[in-house]
């Protein structure tokens, strides 16, 4: 298959959308983000890409906390909203619910069924960005998320964000259990006899 | 709602399933991973965290060089078998069919629409994983996942993975438009003349 060299800005296709929550200034702030992954297991690390003039990325540095909220489709106006909303104001406490657990600076969204709380570890500067490092001490889940105690992505329902053209997704179709679907693949050459 | 603390072992929903590839011990080496995230946009930087075992981190470290393939739901055993079968033999060639763009220790699989070569810019030591902070040098798309230039996500169809639980999902129904859904809630405000 022919490949076009398209440049080289690029995107990671899709990007889990969550909402990172901390103190900035004394107040409460939260803002969308989709540039997460988790880093590490044990202990339980995070990192986020928040640029140098967010402040949210003030408040991480202020606080050494933060928090990580996400939003299922039901909360996607919510988040995109947290997304489009600058700093802190009146507006976005009448539609965020604040809840706490043992961080002081780590506020998180009562309307999300799945949230953490991170304790700042260690912080990247990047050319346009900061790249936090967190380690998280709490996860927070609504039982409506949960079987057998842990989450259920079917009940979840979290969504994805796709850049460039900026569109939210849900999680779609089930493709099958990983490690495993590629085994026919191992078994495919070993039936074959081939080198 | 009640929130239940459900310990401090998380994970992010759901997290974009690649394949990376680079040349350890001489050899060409994919292993699939998903966590992933771009950190930067100019100059364009991605992150991904591998175990300190893992042949692939092994390669990365002695080229500064290593690729990101996303496949599509159409390459899903392909991505998951790259995940069972630890460092490079026989069975992995046979399967993947490798392409090279500029860097001689990127080698990307070219049965996946869109492919990155990385040159290794920064070394992140976790306690059990390495996260390599990379420079994406060029993209190359297969037109059939392009419109107007741009990648499709709808054309490219990529796949993401959940844990625990283990399972691949498609990209889903449409959400609605970022940066746009949320103004709902401004408007809202605004027309409601409280403070």
């Amino acid at each position: 298959m022919a490949k076009k060299n398209i440049g080289k800005s690029f995107n990671i296709y899709p990007m889990p959308v969550i909402i990172v929550g901390t103190v900035t200034d004394g107040r409460p702030n939260f803002m969308t983000a989709a540039w997460v992954a988790k880093l590490n297991s044990d202990p339980p690390l995070l990192g986020l890409s928040l640029g140098h003039k967010q402040h949210t990325a003030r408040g991480i540095r202020q606080t050494g906390q933060f928090s990580v909220s996400q939003p299922s489709v039901d909360q996607a106006a919510l988040a995109d909203y947290c997304g489009l909303v600058h700093g802190y104001d009146e507006d976005k406490a009448s539609h965020v619910d604040i809840f706490r657990g043992a961080l002081e600076s780590a506020p998180m969204v009562r309307q999300c069924p799945l949230t953490l709380e991170c304790r700042l570890s260690q912080t990247i500067d990047l050319p346009k960005d900061f790249f936090f490092i967190g380690e998280v001490v709490n996860v927070y889940a609504n039982e409506s998320v949960l079987t057998d105690g842990q989450i259920d992505p079917v009940k979840l329902r979290p969504f994805v964000l796709t850049m460039p053209g900026n569109d939210y997704w849900a999680l779609g179709d089930y493709v099958g259990p990983a490690w495993s679907i590629g085994k026919a693949l191992i078994e495919s050459r070993e039936g074959s006899g081939e080198q």
